[in-house]
């Protein structure tokens, strides 16, 4: 793979240089959800948004067990007809990777160089967590969760299993899933077949696939998906805060018709209807505005499909001949808006700025 | 989009420069087949590779119609229940993308950037295209046969539906289909819903998605993705014989556990399955060898799932400390064998050079 132009990426520190190999070898095998699948409300299972940090296992199902041990007073095991034998519970989750827009920002930090497109809602099908939980008997002594995926790879220098935690009060909300379906469906091997954690409202690293066990644990986790990667840090040497629920997004399906390499966008003059979704992990969306050259006015909102599920927004716009740069923001029920502004973090984590679509009307 | 420190390429020209801005985005939107994915005899659908010119579009099948026109005795419109009262047949074909290989060429044809991974394998139901070709009633002075698709948009500065065209004698052969289906279930939008044509044995880029009208003409077809696009060429000048048929090609499942972002491969000393699968548009695949350091030996083969699916093949290696090397190529009933040095041409087309995997066993 070392053939050609490209250089590679030598280090770990943001750059204002170009793409490195490793970048295109990592957005190859990742995917983005084409924009204009925003006009679905469940996300087609093979156009949601996909990041593997290491390869997608390979597991026999009849073989498979998820261990549920620690400081619980009951460990035990469960099979998949196990877990299908439990109470069931679907919901619609819009999930986003908590690096979406990485590539965006400048300098730009080395990792999956997602620009807007790492988002998808599905219906997912699961036991809920908590009946899981209540069979062990967790111990008063345990302060987090921690989750094992059997996905297994070298990150940050570690040789490591995939592995999230979650507070204990955190992981006993209702609505926290194992799930093993997906629209309706068995879950496809990539999004963690045969069982999955699904962490609703959060951003996607925190719904550990390829579930394997789960451990009652008496101190905070310090794994380095937890304590190294997901962090707001502003430095190498900045311990950070946590990512953890999505922040509020809108995104729009660029109107019109794509050149195929540029994709710019190119726009026939008169009512156009601007479509899109926007979500948030932190409350509910209350305001989407569309913007047009700097301007902005209100889109109208339609009513959620779930309470974790994206909402639909229009506006009617009126194409005037001429170059225009398209927007949206918005704004959910704690206040918290879409920046303009570029913000930026050392590890490239949820940067929600605006997505800006250039059209040519004419 | 143009934020950011990634420079947009700025003309067609195959360059020795670093990734563009233009190669991301289509990057995050068309997506490959993660290798380990090499496992399955049929590839899950959310795996399969995906290359979409234009938009995704959005058809609502009620209204959708396939028109059978140009010279023909009887043209006539059929509906999607129409489609599927035909007698139906089901083939497991292996696709690939006619670019794949594409970013591994210098200098670098710009356009979507493949590395290896635009492969995949699926079960497609549909009806022979020669049973609604009969109802029809080719006119002996029809040559070609073009295809529309529904999608839409600007290359090559021309402003087009994706169309392209097979002979009469090709569009006959028994095994061409108007699928309906992929993997036993509807088609998803993005590989063609509600119909797609499906040519066995050639690059994806014959197989139009969203078909919407086939018409028999009386001269070769000289739209845009059939005389612009999709031609072996030296330079922009050369007319270049057009790409057809997929070239040999050999692909292994990289062995052991990745690195996170080099994807550098670590190995565990002792006795290795590596495994892969292999295939040619050409011909059946005869031969599949393993390489390793430079060295090669024949790797076992396995009967194909079908004649226009791919072989897998396996190889028992016996991993030494170290820093290795490997790769593997195949050779077709034909004669034909992958090259081990970089072909090249302008469009990037059809390179099968070998994949090499480098990996630290220790």
């Amino acid at each position: 793979m070392s053939e050609g132009a490209l250089a590679g990426g030598h280090g770990s520190e943001p750059t204002d240089g170009p793409l490195t190999l490793e970048e295109l070898q990592l957005a190859a095998r990742n995917r983005g959800m084409p924009l204009e699948a925003l006009r679905y409300d469940i996300t087609p299972t093979g156009l949601h948004y996909l990041l593997v940090h290491f390869d997608i296992p390979s597991i026999a199902a009849e073989e498979w067990r998820l261990h549920v041990g620690g400081l619980v007073a009951d460990p035990f095991e469960l099979t998949l007809a196990d877990v299908r034998a439990l109470p069931a519970r679907t919901l619609a989750v819009t999930m986003e990777c908590a690096g979406n827009g990485r590539a965006r920002l400048n300098p730009r930090p080395l990792s999956q160089p997602w620009l807007v497109e790492a988002i998808g809602t599905a219906r997912w099908t699961g036991a809920p967590l908590r009946d899981v939980l209540d069979i062990a008997h967790i111990s008063p002594d345990a302060v987090e969760l921690v989750f094992t995926g059997l996905d297994r790879g070298v990150q940050g220098g570690e040789e490591q299993h995939y592995q999230r935690s979650l507070t204990v009060a955190e992981a006993l909300l209702p609505d926290v899933l194992l799930a093993y379906e997906m629209n309706d469906r068995l879950l496809e091997p990539q999004h963690g077949y045969p069982l999955r954690l699904l962490v609703p409202g959060w951003y996607g690293m925190t719904s550990v696939k390829w579930l394997a066990a789960i451990e009652a644990v008496d101190r905070p986790f310090e794994g380095y998906q937890q304590k190294d990667a997901y962090r707001f840090q502003l430095d190498p040497d900045d311990p950070g805060e946590s990512v953890e629920r999505m922040r509020v997004r809108a995104l729009m399906v660029p109107p019109g018709i794509p050149d195929f390499f540029s994709r710019r966008r190119f726009v026939e003059p008169g009512p156009t209807l601007v479509l899109g979704r926007a979500w948030s992990g932190e409350g509910s969306v209350d305001r989407v505005e569309f913007g047009v050259d700097g301007g902005w006015a209100d889109a109208a909102l339609e009513p959620a499909i779930g309470p974790y599920a994206w909402r639909r927004w229009s506006f009617e716009w009126r194409a005037e001949p001429g170059e225009h740069s398209l927007s949206c923001r918005a704004t959910d029920s704690t206040g918290r808006v879409q920046p303009v502004e570029q913000p930026w973090n050392y590890q490239g984590m949820a940067n929600n700025m605006v997505q800006l679509v250039d059209v040519s009307v004419g």
